[in-house]
């Protein structure tokens, strides 16, 4: 946006244009295909205003004419959509042994889905972060071959993230106060668009609040069942990071201090009861319940060891399952501290969590039942996730097009 | 706000109208003394703008001439500030066995501040509102009196508040879905200014957000130690009530399943370990912990035996600072569930917490410290509230002057 310190009645003019670009965008994102006229009766825009808008957003190649329609009452009008063929924004996914990164356009359609082995822990953090620039830079070089131009960058990592953008601590990947944003700008030498990074739990909220099946619920939390365990929260329609954004730290509410030992060193945490890697050692441990410090090698991605599990679950196995429903009465004891805070619509179980479903849910519901302070947790669903592994990474993609709602557009 | 659904345009135009002098109202509140050409410097409107809203809002005795300033560059200015003398903002808190009114003008100074007994626990719904309305009723034609006209009542219930105004239940009053709006506007006659209630919790974190020392900061958590305990959220700047308005229950996050018995049925909440029946109740107990369903009554306010722990405190009996410093720890442990999710700058104990805090805070924040997932606890600071047990009513009242900020005036 252009600011000019000297001007600032002509800086207002252009944050109001910016605004009201954003706002035609986003009209035309939720109705479309509309008319100019739509767009002026929707937004309270008048139409002179709304023809010059639509003109610039028509010449940048952010809205196409697909032509007229006669089929309304009135005169036939030229109709609008988004231009799906143009941009492409980028979400890449740091995780323990892989990269993920996908692209989608400007309407959220997905345009590209890689996954690429990665290993995260054994690496330290300027290295690792020259592993995600070199998948970005194909990622771009492909984005770009195809006629579509970046919108923006942002990259999902486990761990906490400043307001900032250095990541201070992602112990999945042995990162401890990692400048993401500086040095994945560099590496790709200023790129002019949005380089941006957060932490993996808030983007995949943002992921499912814009594309998932309960898309545009006012208030729902994301459970990450991943490596680790977070929360991302979006509350009154937006996503909340807390006063120095390191809000979500759910692994470590502690269900029962007579629990099983946490790799924090306390005892019994949501974690080390009911985490991914709780969940498999739980199903694998011939009914005693090992300490998170013993058996799996920490931090490692766990799909082998979770397949099995789902194998053994489907095959019947009396240990896994009722290993499965005592992991979930865990996992909603925690979901229901979230519920009683939070008062959520909806929680999202993600990741690993979504594939173990079928047998985490009933006892997730049936605690969270007992638990919630309202009759009915409040009006809470608790579903699985089903955006398959690519939650974060679309949330990159989400807040790439979260800032192009904002009005801020790439060269602007 | 004028509505005319015929001709939206009007409608719009109207509204603008209420924003920006809600923009204007808010700027000179925090500018004050300020010139229409500051207004129009700190807000982006123009200067013919300012003029009008200025002049209609001087005619409305919402703001007052202060007279010319010549101490300052350029030419002399006509200062402005708002008019404290003409308008009043009530809140009213139903506590368990008294009412607490206040008043405060345009500004938040404090104008009135009463508190009567009330036989909260032994009386049922309607008659309790009749109550609520008699004591509205008396505030009103004192403050009417004093040449105040009333900006809006909004009342604090120790309970859970629907979005449409109805308390689903407030055990300590006995009040089941009782509809306080409703009734206290019929009670009062239609009296053509904002009637509203909410949760003691959710207004004393309004109250603390507005006049506490602590004004301003964007995430706040305000814990109440009345009869109950409950928590009040404000995060990014507003307060939070989750999707269905039942957020912040904070008394049953189950801090050791193996601890006392808790009026809910399970054992170790939060409450029933360290709400202010329990810090009594630890703080008499002669070292042993009883259920939080022997001993003193529940639901009474408590304020005499509050008393009596402070003095033995301050006069160093041993068992009672034992007993205290468990109790701290044990609120520290529902601290940092609550720190680690919302990662809020402050956390304020509020209402019987405040006398104890010397006692209590120093084993809070060694709680805090050790379960925070970000070390120094994400920057927050947990503090005594200030305003006495008065937050509350406070927060009602702030309600009130926050509906005006947002441009509603009454007799609009």
């Amino acid at each position: 946006m252009i600011t000019t310190p000297s001007d600032p009645r002509r800086a207002e003019l252009a944050h109001v244009r910016a605004t009201n670009r954003a706002v035609v965008l986003r009209c035309v994102r939720e109705q479309a295909p509309c008319s100019r006229a739509d767009i002026a009766a929707a937004t309270g825009l008048n139409k002179t205003t709304v023809s010059s808008l639509v003109s610039e957003l028509l010449e940048r190649r952010l809205l196409r004419e697909i032509g007229m329609t006669g089929n309304r009452v009135g005169r036939p009008a030229m109709m609008l959509t988004l231009d799906g063929a143009s941009y492409a924004a980028i979400g890449i996914e740091v995780n323990v042994d892989h990269l993920t990164a996908v692209a989608v356009d400007l309407a959220g359609q997905p345009v590209l889905s890689w996954r690429r082995s990665f290993p995260g822990a054994t690496e330290r953090g300027p290295r690792s972060v020259t592993a995600v620039a070199a998948l970005a830079r194909r990622v771009i070089a492909r984005t770009e071959r195809d006629g579509r131009q970046v919108l923006g960058l942002s990259v999902a990592v486990p761990g906490l993230v400043d307001p900032h953008g250095r990541v201070s601590d992602a112990p999945g990947l042995g990162w401890r106060d990692v400048d993401v944003v500086g040095d994945l700008t560099r590496a790709l030498r200023e790129p002019g668009f949005l380089v941006d990074v957060g932490n993996d739990a808030n983007l995949a909220a943002l992921a499912e609040h814009r594309f998932g099946p309960h898309a545009g619920v006012s208030d729902l939390v994301y459970l990450t069942g991943e490596a680790g365990l977070g929360a991302g929260m979006i509350v009154d329609g937006r996503l909340r990071r807390g006063s120095a954004g390191y809000g979500g730290e759910a692994a470590h509410i502690q269900i029962d201090p007579a629990g099983p030992l946490c790799r924090c060193g306390r005892r019994g945490c949501l974690e080390a009861l009911a985490g991914i890697g709780a969940v498999v050692r739980r199903a694998s441990a011939n009914g005693d319940e090992p300490d998170a410090r013993d058996g799996t090698v920490p931090f490692s991605d766990l799909e082998p060891e979770v397949d099995e599990v789902v194998a053994r679950a489907r095959a019947g196995d009396r240990q896994v399952l009722a290993a499965l429903e005592a992991a979930g009465r865990d996992l909603g004891a925690g979901v229901a501290v979230l519920v009683n805070l939070l008062n959520p619509r909806t929680v999202v179980l993600g990741g690993h969590y979504a594939a173990l479903a079928p047998w985490l849910l009933p006892a997730v519901d049936k605690e969270l039942q007992e638990r919630a302070a309202v009759p009915g947790g409040g009006g809470c669903q608790v579903v699985a996730s089903t955006l398959q592994r690519d939650a974060a990474a679309l949330g990159g993609a989400a807040r790439v097009l979260e800032a192009v709602d904002a009005g801020r557009l790439p060269f602007d």
